[in-house]
């Protein structure tokens, strides 16, 4: 009925036999329907952040391979249900939303218990020992780009790093650079934010429910804080995944990125075949390089 | 208080006289601060579309170096009224947000009046004639980027268009080329979608509150759109700004991208010198670079 803009995504090519793709319109959603249990990976549990927000449930998935040492703090903090009826404090249009204590600073600071204060950035890791599934795109920020264990990196050769894509989640920091402890975290919710690589430690990316947080009415104060307590939206819980009962968990599958499936599906994405496009540009960049996410009911 | 996410940004550095940013740190606030009133314009009232809606008022300036055609039509169309009571029909996470007549297509469908039906495409011109301020920054997507009458766009030599950055506005259509009218729009709520870019036609951006926009829930349907009118969000007027009582008009300025100022503007956004970062990235990516707007009271 709508001119749907860009409706030929759902349609949907069925790719006959095993893997044929040369012969078929490669399309996303055909890759999709042909790819086979082994492309998939279930994240563990302990690899799973769940935000739970009145509205609902934002899941993440973690990157210890990039940033362990501020997943274990976050994992103190979880355990001490330290963000437990915190809130929202920030939400920038085109930028990030931020959830934190919004008593820090002040003596009301919750206590951060078996957690460190300060922690010793990890902006970026080395390139060496990390199995990196190339892109082959420009990219305005960095040499090389790709996907490792899951998450859109990038390199400069001697230092790898995930890419602030829509969705990554950070660990907000001031001015020092050894500030930052996982007790305020952030989303992106707005174009790739990458000039803040290896600036921040990012320790994940959301895999489910970010649409909680990018629909939140933006702050009106500077950087997008809210300017009251009325504003803020409430945080009910952060666990991860292995501390819920397990009725509770999700069972989520995430496409690996290491696989001929991804490569075909980045094919996909790079020289549009669905009959909408007019012109297949034939090139994708990092961000727009979409890595599958699904539940298992 | 809050460890402010890139708080530095709000940090303004106080150039001494007119204009000696090199021996400065070189940064956007202080860019701005040191801009001179010819380094802004007044977008004329004709290229200005106001989109009222119950929460606010969103403004697009148009770009008739770009979509004379599309735009020609849509005036035609708020000539009428037409879009007036129509709503907002999808919104997509990390996409777009659309609105048009949810009766299109149906016999309950509004007449489009004088516009025409159908138009030749305008997904992009002749790069001749077109004084671009180039971007020198690799691009995933195109050779050339740069900055064109208020516009980032791209170019491959022959043809440029304008780039699907966060905020552009786009004439939805169907599967035909010549099938988008201009009676159903798009907004860009998410990364850039630059698989897009030469697929549609794009008739402007947004200057003032798209927050109104990217914030309304996303549709539960395929493609983000609304399952039932109760979830649509009325749109109330949409308006050229010389078809509004010249005491509705907002007195908008936006940066001109052929200065020095803006080169100026560029290099400060691809090396950050504001004290937070610890490790300036140097490079920028085309969707980065803001092309800052201000009203006056």
């Amino acid at each position: 009925m709508h001119k749907a803009l860009f409706a030929a995504c759902a349609v949907v090519f069925v790719i006959a036999a095993a893997k044929s793709p040369a012969q078929e319109p490669l399309t996303m959603s055909g890759v999709l329907r042909s790819s086979t249990a082994s492309d998939w990976r279930q994240p563990e549990p302990e690899d799973l952040l769940y935000m739970q927000l009145d509205k609902g449930l934002v899941v993440f998935e973690l990157a210890p391979d990039f940033a362990p040492r501020h997943i274990e703090n976050l994992r103190s903090l979880a355990d001490d249900h330290y963000f437990d009826g915190l809130a929202i404090v920030r939400s920038q249009e085109n930028y990030v939303v931020q959830w934190a204590d919004p008593g820090a600073g002040s003596s009301a600071a919750r206590n951060l218990g078996q957690a460190k204060n300060e922690l010793e950035p990890e902006f970026y890791r080395t390139r060496e020992g990390l199995a990196i599934t190339r892109l082959d795109s420009e990219d305005a920020y960095a040499d090389e780009v790709g996907f490792a264990t899951g998450f859109p990196v990038a390199s400069d050769g001697n230092r790898a790093w995930i890419a602030h894509c829509y969705g990554t989640l950070g660990v907000g920091r001031a001015t020092a650079a050894n500030s930052g402890n996982s007790s305020e975290l952030y989303a992106v919710i707005g174009h790739a934010p990458r000039h803040l690589d290896r600036n921040v430690t990012l320790i994940g990316r959301a895999l489910l429910g970010l649409q909680h947080l990018s629909t939140l009415p933006r702050g009106t104060g500077s950087l997008g804080f809210y300017e009251s307590a009325e504003e803020r939206t409430p945080v009910r819980t952060i666990r991860f995944g292995d501390q819920l009962a397990v009725a509770d968990r999700i069972q989520i599958e995430v496409l690996r990125t290491d696989t001929q499936t991804f490569s075909d599906l980045i094919e996909a994405r790079r020289g549009r075949r669905e009959e909408w496009f007019v012109d297949p540009v034939g090139k994708v960049g990092l961000c727009n390089v979409p890595i599958p996410v699904r539940v298992i009911e």
